[in-house]
């Protein structure tokens, strides 16, 4: 059972699509199933910019591509870092030999938007970066204030949407993004492998006007955009059965319906949350900048961090993940992720950690984590 | 039927493969697959080079991989350039900065190797990059000479064998090949997405010496091998369910057993060939330069051929490539490739293609393409 930062447990249709026989990758049947990947994918981004398209690899490679197609060297970026996907940002960006200036804050906490606007408006930046839900720390950060910020300027917004999108509201166009990059293999719930992007007309502009050809050829998107648009200009082969696996998924998000979807991810978050504080454990992170599909929970004083998650795997077959940077050994990282956010799932997680516990020898306030969670539905917090 | 230059047709055994439940791309079982897919791949590629993976994305971003690692810019490289492919190599060292020299010759021939080697000898570059099986033209390229030539040198050997390897004999070590990638949808077998490459440890001391970071975080080398090596650093997410399908294709390949492989495709080669002959057809690429895995037929003067290509489709269900660059209309491109180079293949294509080119209105001096394929032997060719 994968309740870790990702991949997440993946749904039996959309693993009998990727086991489907193979088209080519330029087959008439194929190019349809193109269309219809950046047709939902767009429903799913809520926006409907044109070039919204996977990006043939990991989510890592959408964030590479949402950067080598934009800046050239010498360009100011700001990025924004409160976590490990904000620090990959700043290498990525300064592998293409931007002049970064980042807007640092504590792991766990958010970043301040004024100072975004302060530091933009007296560096005027080609581009500003931000984490939407940074999966190292299992914080949510705001993104419409500063959309609309930004909107006014020359800036471009660039937002990592890996952990977020489809399981929290991302609203692309509403919150005036320029350019986002997600993964599969998080709350879309496929297979890791593909990452969707999204571009807006002003960023579209912006990657006409590049001085020099992008430095990478694979995720070059003026030629990339060729494949996926009208002309169909052979560039690099798709990953046929990736893209079938994706359509699925896109296929159940949209079944689903986003609203009842991101409700879904609400409702099993704070359910976990309620059970966690019923036996004492804490929730690092304020509660209203807390992801839905991503909890961060304290590791108690003396307990054996690793050794709580080896025993949950080995006798409960559930994965959670640990902390990473300054929160090593400090939180576990609990994924209630696309398929996998689930109450049957929050049940056995918190029935399977309180067991666990007690074997390492904590001393619990209460008991009863499960119990907690499934009893009261507790206050509802503001709908998204 | 997919009889074009890839994706090749993907046995049930993968398929299923890819369609398992998701194992976390840190779980100790899928640690010990990663494991066995590396040392799987260095049994296909002939070689002992500890640093051999698959890359997360298809053919081209092994391609840049083996680029961006190696390469600062200002340095010096020789590609040679016959095809599609060789120009790719030059587009992509050059978004390195590297100084590129090339060695050119007429699409559908093969490379001098001495001119090569006098261009090394002259400019000492810090790597020759050359395609082994260039896929645009069918044309088969010696590399042995060459390797043993650079053995002696501080240059680098570069070498594309995304067309070839798994379908004709690719001896890395043998051939003193210090850098090799290929890819899963050719000869190998399984869906398009990964990249296996290989790399030597002359190479790998170039990597750790190259002066700049590599411009690509995601291709980056010295972080990818830190994942699939002992260290088990996280990187970027492996692509799990494509992982599971390298390892079944790399099972059945060596099941198969690679001489026995190499001949089977070699067998349906020659069957084509003898086929095609028979009905007086051409193969323009010359007897002992042509790849076994992909199949340059010309076009016969006044026959439409996208048209028969359409119709192969329509009726026949039968997908085969058209040619690119100055061969664009030119040729058709037949792959016979992994599991898709069997004798059924081979006489199923000859019928339809024989019939379609009747109803084209095509004159045969004989007919019976598929009665002559499968009738004789024909003089075998030398042992590769």
């Amino acid at each position: 059972m994968l309740l870790g930062p990702g991949p997440s447990p993946v749904p039996a249709r959309v693993l009998r699509a990727l086991s489907a026989p193979l088209l080519g990758h330029l087959d008439p049947e194929f190019l349809a199933i193109m269309n219809e990947i950046q047709q939902k994918l767009r429903s799913v981004f809520l926006t409907s910019n044109q070039l919204t398209i996977p990006v043939s690899g990991t989510g890592s490679a959408g964030m590479e591509a949402c950067f080598v197609n934009f800046v050239d060297p010498g360009d100011r970026v700001v990025i924004c870092i409160a976590g490990v996907f904000g620090e990959r940002m700043r290498d990525v960006a300064e592998r293409c030999g931007a002049q970064v200036t980042a807007v640092e804050t504590a792991w766990g906490t958010v970043i301040d938007v004024q100072q975004v606007v302060e530091t933009v408006r007296k560096h005027k930046p080609k581009l500003a970066a931000i984490v939407h839900g940074e999966t190292s720390t299992g914080v949510h950060q705001e993104i419409k204030s500063l959309g609309n910020y930004l909107a006014g300027t020359e800036t471009l917004l660039l937002v990592d949407c890996v952990t977020s999108l489809g399981g929290m509201p991302v609203r692309v166009d509403d919150w005036k993004i320029d350019i986002a990059y997600s993964g599969t293999q998080k709350c879309l719930s496929a297979p890791p492998g593909l990452s969707p992007i999204t571009v807006s007309e002003k960023a579209r502009e912006v990657m006409r006007k590049k001085k020099k050809k992008s430095q990478s050829w694979y995720l070059d998107l003026n030629l990339v955009e060729k494949y996926w648009g009208e002309d169909r200009t052979y560039h690099h082969t798709a990953p046929v059965s990736m893209e079938y696996a994706l359509l699925e998924a896109l296929n159940v998000i949209l079944e689903e319906g986003l609203e009842a979807r991101w409700k879904r991810h609400r409702d099993n978050h704070l359910a976990l949350a309620r059970g966690l504080a019923h036996i004492g454990l804490q929730l690092p992170v304020a509660p209203h900048h807390r992801l839905w599909s991503l909890n961060a929970v304290s590791v108690p004083e003396g307990i054996n961090e690793a050794g709580v998650r080896r025993q949950l795997l080995r006798n409960f077959g559930i994965e959670i993940g640990g902390g990473l940077g300054p929160l090593k050994g400090k939180i576990w990282r609990v994924g209630l992720m696309g398929h996998g956010s689930s109450r049957p799932n929050v049940l056995l997680f918190l029935a399977a950690l309180e067991k666990t516990l007690l074997d390492h020898g904590y001393r619990f306030s209460r008991s009863g984590a499960a119990q907690a969670a499934i009893e009261s539905q507790g206050p509802s917090d503001p709908a998204p």
